[in-house]
């Protein structure tokens, strides 16, 4: 995929290079797939714009339950690509190639300089790509003016979105051990401090039913919400029944949708994922289980700092484990953090972007948020410190990473059409304050 | 082995049969092992005692950590005989065998008649055996006065017990389902209901970190201490010491050797066992899961009926999940239950045990109970209508179950006399009114 990408991006006469990451970690027999970089346009007069795509994709086999094979691009009668990577993230890489393409074929110049960024890591973790994009922040990305990433998607299937913001996540481990060994349940149950007791207890205490972090102080940290903000999400386009659809259940927390996008993008959250060490296989077990692991993890929104946020757990949760008198012990520590982002959506590569989509689609755009997090953002924002804009292609239909994972055919051509339109009014853009 | 059995019990001079049990349940292409029966004598004026014992022993590999090959007997120094089944249960087994030899070889005719009951399948629930007890209670085991099974192990290593009484055990499933399927935590935290936030609240409300249970009205079906039972305690040759080299810890609850031991066999305990369907891996995943399965269990003592712990666990499991207004599902089942049991040792069958303690080993014995079950005790009791008393041979230190099995020679030398012994004191004992 790499020599192919390269060889494309050779042909329509950028500069390109294959850059290697080194070996796989863990795996010290294998290269990591090479990044694909390339310059298209070095115009000191025109804006540089730096785009990021991936060429890997999620496995699949037929076997999985695709109804056609997942490699052959397969277009049924409605206008729906079937096929692995069609959205996830071929199709819009491919969008950013037939952009360049169509301009040559028209013979108009592209208005502005391209630096591409293509890896083939990104659903293995974007392994080697930090310190690649660290490293080549002041030599080959130094020129880029902002950023454009498209691979996320629509919030729904009709109306295009422009996301400016992702929550990020601080992941916890608390430790509970005693007995130096699984014990029966008949022989010690009643004369020994269980571990998996003392973890139910301390895990019941950090959010209740209703989604409340129940760990005092975390939600001072949270920005308060605006009149301008709070005046947002009423138009977002969105329904609970889009909700009830992508849960499979009616059981949303919320009963509006603006009380519900606000949970997801806005609004810290905290998940129990499960408990390491305790018996969880089917059927019954009569084990004492003597060192149990809880995970759980919490969603960060501005202007939570991963430190301010890791104090206070660790300080609750010690305290809630003292007020149980058990003799185990307990050690709580933090596995691994993300920061959250929230980039401007004033500056000129959104209502570049903006003015895209109402030119090509009709409409504005709804300006989202996400839940989840997309690391290499972050990363092309602090390495580059230059604003970064995400650019969907796809709808919330398209599957990706599930079995018939889809685009459909107006997605790509319409949104293909929106990356060249973006291009243009990035050049025609007044320079943004923010 | 059951045929080695059946041939040294033949050349012994008595009545044998190898009677099938059919097929493994799931493993169709599997005969059960065959159950070793056999009568040792017929005088109409004579007791007849039913012995029960088990030829099958755990899985053991030396690689496990044995430091002897755990199939060749090994003795040491010390006089530790290692092997697996040394003590669990072969060890016993023969000890019955040698008493018959011994008797013949000494010219001394046995002074009740023996009926044998060794099985090959204990290690793996008995299968089989239950029905095939149930369908013999009239016909091969009819004539049984009393059961006398040697298949557990004295509380610590200096004293011999007799044991009364085994708790029962009633094991729960408590299921909570939400979405479809399982959810990404970034996309979804904060806006729905999570099954695993309900799961550690219903579980934190059943058992508090001291061990009690919090299930109202559990504790009212509990037998009620008299003076004489708790005189009993403090005379059990156990310390705290003891229960700390069992748990490898001193996480103990209770203080005192009393309370450790009417904790471990005459109060019930809930353990909380695991969780199925949630995150339990080592590392991070940042899922919501879709549908979770908590699991616990009660030990039972007298006098907990069954249906009665169920509804209690059920009305108040079903209440606490009403108070946390979730939109999940919660059902609550019993997975199984086994009944607790108490033999009265004041039967002759428990003097009898009780006089050949004090002729062989100069003491009196522990009356003891344990924490787990063993459920053909309660079987041949249901069956037969008679008392059950078990008679251990091994000592606390055996490791039953564990690489490095032994028996002391002492305990089967002194315990194969004390079999003999009991058969003696058997035949003199007056009928009991118990």
């Amino acid at each position: 995929m790499a020599h192919f990408l390269a060889s494309e991006l050779e042909a329509l006469g950028a500069e390109v290079e294959q850059r290697p990451l080194g070996k796989q970690p863990g795996k010290e027999h294998l290269d990591l797939p090479p990044v694909v970089i390339a310059r298209y346009g070095n115009d000191k007069n025109k804006r540089t714009i730096l785009v990021y795509g991936h060429y890997d994709v999620q496995p699949a086999l037929k076997e999985d339950g695709w109804a056609t094979e997942p490699f052959e691009l397969t277009v049924d009668a409605q206008g729906r690509m079937f096929g692995r990577g069609s959205t996830d993230d071929k199709g819009p890489v491919l969008g950013w190639l037939n952009v360049i393409e169509a301009h040559q074929k028209a013979g108009v110049e592209l208005p502005v300089n391209l630096l591409c960024c293509f890896e083939g890591m990104e659903e293995y973790g974007s392994e080697g790509l930090e310190e690649f994009i660290q490293s080549e922040s002041k030599k080959f990305f130094k020129d880029a003016d902002a950023v454009c990433i498209s691979d996320n998607y629509w919030l729904g299937t009709e109306k295009p979105c422009l996301t400016y913001g992702l929550r990020g996540c601080n992941y916890y481990s608390v430790s509970i051990s005693g007995p130096a060994q699984d014990l029966h349940s008949g022989v010690f149950g009643g004369s020994t401090h269980e571990p998996m007791t003392d973890m139910v207890n301390i895990l019941s205490k950090l959010v209740d039913s209703q989604g409340n972090i129940l760990i005092p102080g975390i939600m001072d940290l949270v920005a308060p919400l605006t009149e301008e903000e709070n005046s947002l999400y009423g138009k977002i386009s969105y329904t609970m029944d889009n909700l009830h659809e992508s849960l499979g259940s009616k059981t949303n927390i919320h009963a509006t949708k603006e009380r519900t996008l606000m949970a997801r993008w806005r609004y810290p959250s905290l998940s129990i994922h499960g408990i390491e060490g305790a018996f969880s296989a089917p059927g019954a077990k009569t084990v004492i289980p003597a060192k149990v692991i809880g995970k759980f993890s919490i969603r960060t929104v501005p202007n939570m700092e991963s430190e301010d946020v890791n104090k206070l757990v660790f300080d609750y949760i010690k305290a809630e484990f003292a007020k149980l008198n058990s003799k185990n012990t307990l050690d709580v520590s933090l596995q691994h953090d993300g920061k959250w982002w929230v980039a401007s959506p004033k500056h000129w590569n959104f209502t570049a972007a903006s003015k895209a989509v109402k030119q090509v689609f009709g409409v504005e755009p709804d300006m989202t948020r996400e839940g989840g997090s997309i690391p290499v953002t972050l990363n092309f924002e602090q390495a580059t410190g230059k604003n970064v804009l995400l650019l969907p292609m796809g709808s919330s239909t398209d599957a990706a990473h599930s079995v018939n994972e889809k685009l459909d055919k107006k997605n790509y051509i319409e949104g293909t059409k929106l990356l060249g339109a973006y291009l243009h009014y990035v050049a025609e853009e007044p320079v943004s304050e923010a």
